[in-house]
């Protein structure tokens, strides 16, 4: 399988300018060797905006004036609207129902067009449209267009850190994982690339355990309160993690709560649990990862207010 | 009297690299024309770093040895104490009695050395400190080099919106207001700069009507939320507002409140009151200022939890 290189993350790069943010590093506040990558403070609100908006970008004219495509309940469903509406292509988003309303509202004022459909029904839509239509189907992660565009994170990191001994960065689809561990691999081969997971989503940990792709029951997955990482790998996320990345760890709900509150009160970020499992990781797995100057990457700060209001005030997350 | 120029402030740009973050300017998520300058991401969590990073580097070897002492109940002493032990320099920041723990216990993890003294007995105290020890004083706004460092805010945001016509920038004792509008008039002469204080603290805009210094009584000030831009100008700060700010305008406390709000939920900051002043203008003061790509500075983001959580949530602020 052909993997992505980091001249693709470097063509995506090239795509961002005027739509995406490029976000600086910032100093943790509590870890003189900690530093955040804030991806939650993207349009939108997460990193997944960069994927999106390369992909965008590399329609050609026919292609533009048909339009895109893709399904999603979350973050990739709000950043393809973000960047198609940039781009002045017109765009679809299959969402299952039973999806938070207020995020079917914010894919609605971002100009997409909405198709709520049965869960199960989520890809056949969103491909019979694709065929009816002709637009281009966009995939949240199984894409290397994505993985490319996610991968400009690592770019970043390392020009604004170029002696970073670690990079923590969460895994759910693996799209930014995949992207994040070719572009500083590539970049700098001693850094260490480690994948951070929720213990209730640890299906790439149990993949790459076994060498071969392992899937989680949704029922399990559905467990934790990082519902950015409920995902499990395809075969092209898999092929690059298996190559790339130097090692996984997992991370409880308590500790992703934690992480959260030090983010909201030291580091003075908004940011969902899905953003905060990284810096989870080096909080409380220390022990079981690489010394030295670390960055942690926030992926998303797309979080409920009630879960922030807990989070902020030592309260108990609502169930 | 000899004002600040863009030469001084480009001067102080020089001294930030490794110490200030870079901020980038971040679309707001509801306005397509306005952005926030987002210095609630400093290290210490206001765009005090920015001064008082500048004054402390340029000290002269002698002066470095004797150290810097300055007075602060807020995020400025925090700023002197984390820009000094970059420097390696000692620190020594006089609280006024009654300040709240977690400033005093955040001054001293940044291992300045802490004098707690009766409120009036501070600016005294920090005066004996510096004739009997030979430490330099650095006070919170009241200087050029503070000034010029805190115009770097104005340097940047121009670098990043260069067609922009219009900044909003929170006036408390002045010092980030005059070296803004120092640097955004030098580059660009028709962007309108405008300063928004709470109307509970409206000095600057009586002074500036008056032609001449006004001071509020510190009850009268105490009432609003913005516990940051209580102080008022001083006869260097008024000097530079008078000659280059473009306008002031004022809002309430509940419109600082829903402006907080906002700033979470759709730009995914946290904020202080004081920080959200400049956003409220834009929200609900529309008609009074130009029109046009504008930019809001979010000078702040050291937010009492409780503060935040009810903001977040849409309850009442604690009185």
């Amino acid at each position: 399988m052909d993997l992505v290189t980091v001249d693709d993350v470097r063509d995506a790069a090239a795509d961002l300018t005027g739509v995406v943010v490029r976000t600086p590093l910032l100093p943790c506040g509590w870890d003189d060797r900690l530093w955040v990558k804030p991806e939650s403070l993207q349009p939108v609100g997460s990193f997944k905006l960069r994927g999106a908006t390369h992909a965008v970008a590399r329609l050609d004219p026919a292609q533009r004036a048909r339009g895109v495509v893709t399904h999603s309940s979350g973050n990739h469903g709000q950043a393809l609207a973000y960047a198609a509406r940039s781009h002045g292509v017109p765009c679809t988003v299959v969402i299952p129902e039973g999806a938070p309303e207020i995020k079917v509202e914010r894919v609605r004022a971002l100009g997409a067009e909405i198709r709520m459909v049965a869960p199960a029904q989520r890809l056949p839509v969103a491909e019979q449209i694709a065929a009816e239509q002709g637009r281009t189907l966009i995939p949240p992660f199984d894409d290397r267009r994505i993985i490319a565009g996610q991968g400009t994170v690592g770019l970043e990191l390392v020009e604004d850190l170029p002696d970073v001994d670690v990079v923590l960065v969460p895994v759910g689809g693996g799209g930014l994982a995949s992207g994040v561990a070719t572009a500083v691999k590539a970049l700098r081969p001693a850094t260490r690339v480690i994948g951070v997971e929720p213990e209730y989503a640890a299906d790439a940990r149990d993949s790459l355990a076994a060498g071969e792709l392992v899937v989680w029951e949704p029922e399990l997955t559905y467990r934790t309160s990082a519902d950015g990482l409920r995902t499990h790998l395809s075969a092209l996320t898999f092929a690059h993690l298996w190559k790339r990345l130097d090692g996984i760890v997992t991370v409880t709900e308590a500790e992703i709560a934690a992480a959260t509150a030090q983010l909201v009160g030291q580091t003075r970020l908004v940011v969902e649990p899905s953003g905060a499992v990284a810096t989870a990781a080096r909080l409380f797995r220390g022990a079981d990862l690489p010394a030295g100057r670390t960055v942690a990457v926030v992926s998303g700060g797309n979080v409920d207010p009630a879960v922030l209001a807990a989070a902020v005030t030592g309260g108990t997350e609502p169930a």
